[in-house]
């Protein structure tokens, strides 16, 4: 069973003020935490305003920019799903959360039972990401448009499948403010 | 018939000895005359070593970083590839080739039928370039390594339609004198 990861890292950090994935959490970029996260796994990173100081330290990854993320997280997920639509799924991560590991993500993936269209973490009730896709779900995905993710084709779907995870499924940066007040889980 | 454009602009230049694709031919980067040759074609610029000067004039466009560029232009063929592996076919054209335009674009696309695996430009019964590839080629070019493109599946295929062009599909740009001795055919 093949999963390709797309993460998202084309946002304009609106709140933030500045190119948030940069910044380091436990001396470690945002983004190159992801990035490890699904280390071993078939990866693009989608990035759009901030691709030129993502790019300096993505230099051994596959990088698709988006010039559409304007527009919206659609526009990038739709590049990324495009670059796996032969995989039988694709784990959707959002390049601001910082405290995501691989466990957290093998924990997704083992709960990918073939009657999933989708696995979605929790925690507490809550439901986190990333999410994980089935193929089927591509098409749904690929007719989204605007600044709406994954989560506007949960109730087109016939089955979620949910699996219980930490803190960290709930956990992104946002503000400055973030950081420093945020603590690993 | 959906046609996809893949635009090779990944290489490493060792003959030119620095970004050869942001130079300017009758005031345009050569890069950007590529590009306006398949206006209104899907298409995906394939970048490796140059990323960062190049992508500065492609902010309008969908681009693909290539982490593996220096181990040659299947890598990054493959990667284009991939992005349209549901099309019918994919056009494939090199960055460095400043002459062609929309016009011997459209000839190659019209001299597709059914039954060409690959539509190859010629001039005077020379082999050129952008050649367009049937989408049963796909799996030949998944299988490409090194620094080879896709003259290496030719004798691999069953039917190749050639199509008569001018003399821009031989002409590219390997050194800094081909940039004042050659001359718009």
């Amino acid at each position: 069973m093949r999963i390709g990861a797309v993460i998202l890292a084309a946002g304009e950090a609106n709140r933030f003020g500045s190119n948030k994935l940069i910044k380091e959490v436990y001396g470690v970029p945002i983004i190159r935490r992801v990035v490890s996260a699904v280390e071993g796994i078939d990866k693009v990173i989608v990035v759009g305003k901030y691709y030129q100081e993502l790019m300096r330290i993505l230099e051994d990854q596959v990088v698709l920019y988006n010039p559409y993320w304007s527009k919206g997280m659609s526009t990038s997920l739709k590049l990324g799903i495009r670059f796996f639509q032969d995989y039988d799924g694709v784990i959707v991560l959002l390049g601001d959360m910082p405290f995501i590991t691989r466990d957290t993500v093998n924990r997704i993936i083992q709960s990918f039972t073939v009657d999933c269209d989708i696995v979605v973490p929790t925690h507490k009730g809550v439901r986190g990401n990333p999410v994980l896709l089935h193929k089927r779900t591509f098409p749904l995905i690929m007719n989204l448009e605007g600044d709406i993710g994954a989560r506007a084709i949960m109730d087109k779907v016939k089955k979620i499948c949910y699996v219980e995870s930490g803190e960290e499924v709930l956990i992104d940066v946002d503000t400055p403010s973030d950081l420093t007040s945020k603590k690993h889980p």
